[in-house]
């Protein structure tokens, strides 16, 4: 693959310099009923794509916005306008730690070198990392995996979540790459329902055999001794371990415990925060209500609860690292003994950040 | 309350003979959207109802096929053949135990007492029994709510689910008419939606105070210290403690155990199998998979997942014993100890029934 600044194309992101504007995504609210390209003109369009879900999972956040602020250093922006941009897009969403990184990270580049070629060129170098990453972690991950298992996961992090392969899916595509037969068990996940539709659609698209389940059904698969590892994706990891996930992740972590089924996490350094110590200091993002007492998407938009009907909607719950048998990570696969001795706390230059 | 053969109405069913046809029920597929009433004319349409759902929860099945005997015997057809439709209903759902007994209770009345008066008199007393039974879970269970409590119950265990006021959601609106402070946490319970549809209305129409979650939230509110008690109903117990319920059921056992929370199963002994030794013994119902592609109801229908994924949907999961704190039953509470002692396996001279 050339790395330029001209060019970059992964599943779910386009950035070309030969078009206008330079930067389009996949709405991935519209997947898998349809595979809708939307342009990126502004920062407005870029924090609207984020908080409306079109472009999702946190590496992939963290790279879209780079490239969205580089697209407007390209325009002739000034520096001191660029860090204010780059500040309301890292508001955006508030748990993903990915998108606070990639925009400090910029902000520091804007700070120290002004040139927009350049400026282009860190977000370019973002996105190729991420690429990067997601390879290491696939594979240290898919080592993990057996001939014959059943691999649970939940929610989607994979192609379309990241600038490469994937986190946990990027695991379990790279076993099934390697040979391995192996059955993925796709959780749902309600409410957004990112599994029914982004990792079935990814799953369909690799030709890894797979069974699409409701949410509920996880527990009983596993009582029946169908899964023997559980992969998922993280939003932030805290230096103690402690993670943010997609809501359901916590419980499928207490599930796997008591069904005592390996449960791996796998995210890039840039999603530990160094600032979060343990996963009480992470801020849960509370959602619309109408997102719990109905679905809308491509598919339609159906309302089956009681029109007012109260709602709880937090769109992620922070898994503990007790609960956590291995942290899957570019730098390594790290254990409970590991992360203890501060593994998590170690050698995450690119994560530091100004507060 | 009158209780004559004449007229029966409870909120989801209605047997009057001053009408044509004299059975009628709530099509609960339609709720909340839609209050739509519909004749019960025939055994077919008895077996049309309960296979898609329009009449569901245990107990309340096992009423409405009696009550569809009935209805049959009083146009005059032969025993013979009213044991041959009895056969038919019984076979409409595999899990659900209450079907079965309230069935081969007609059959054996019929046997003995072809008298059509009768045999609706003995389908009637079934129907009033049951809202007996419900009152006395009611008045046990309610007992185990303290003010101030979180109480979370999963599926739809209500009045819409038996003749009475319900068994899981009885206990909890007879804590709420005592008086007690109580907030309802309703797991919407994918893919039917029967707690996002029907408990959610029935916790409005009773004035419940209740927040709607999504399933994978409830873990979350649990390690938030929100919940104290839980109750769910069942479908099938069997002699053992374990029992069939609502597919989810098991998930929340299990969280409600990591989480030191007590666990209770409320049913009738109508829903015991004494035929069952253990959970093992009771069939699991497989349904539709379009049920988890998306969601269906008056509400609408919309498909979000690819079309032909691959789904595992079983109806029902079993809880094990040993993930239950009491047992609570019309013939008292039971304890760990006493169902070990054979509490479940004694006194049902109602269950028995040949196989």
């Amino acid at each position: 693959m050339t790395r330029s600044t001209d060019g970059f194309s992964s599943t779910a992101l386009r950035w070309s310099r030969s078009g206008d504007p330079f930067l389009w995504v996949l709405d991935q609210r519209l997947l898998p009923q349809s595979e809708t390209w939307m342009p990126v003109r502004s920062t407005e369009d870029m924090i609207e794509a984020i908080q409306t879900l079109k472009v999702r999972g946190a590496p992939l956040i963290g790279v879209a916005a780079a490239l969205s602020l580089a697209q407007t250093a390209l325009r002739g922006t000034r520096a001191d306008v660029l860090v204010q941009e780059a500040s309301r897009l890292r508001a955006a969403r508030p748990t993903a730690v990915n998108l606070m990184n990639a925009l400090d990270r910029m902000v520091r580049f804007v700070r120290t070198n002004p040139d927009p070629e350049a400026i282009a060129g860190e977000a370019l170098a973002i996105a190729w990392e991420d690429v990067d990453l997601c390879a290491k972690m696939a594979e240290i991950g898919a080592s993990l995996i057996a001939e014959g298992d059943g691999v649970l996961t939940h929610c989607n992090a994979g192609a379309l979540a990241t600038a490469g392969v994937g986190t946990a899916l990027g695991v379990i595509a790279r076993a099934h790459g390697l040979g391995r037969k192996i059955h993925v068990f796709v959780d749902e996940t309600r409410p957004l329902l990112q599994g029914g539709r982004l990792t079935a659609w990814e799953m369909g698209k690799l030709n890894v055999p797979y069974t699409l389940i409701a949410d509920v059904m996880a527990a009983s698969v596993m009582a029946q001794g169908k899964i023997q590892k559980i992969f998922v994706g993280c939003d932030r990891v805290a230096t103690n371990g402690d993670f943010a996930n997609k809501i359901g992740t916590y419980a499928v972590a207490v599930l796997a415990h008591y069904h005592g089924i390996p449960f791996y996490v796998v995210g890039p350094h840039t999603t530990i925060d160094p600032h979060c110590e343990s996963g009480k200091d992470i801020p849960i993002e509370q959602r619309d209500p109408q997102e719990v007492r109905g679905a809308q998407g491509a598919f339609g938009s159906v309302t089956w609860a009681p029109a007012q009907a109260p709602v709880y909607n937090p769109s992620f719950d922070v898994t503990p690292a007790s609960l956590v048998t291995g942290w899957v990570m570019d730098t390594g696969l790290f254990d409970q003994d590991a992360v203890r001795n501060g593994a998590l706390r170690m050698g995450q230059p690119s994560a530091a950040r100004p507060r």
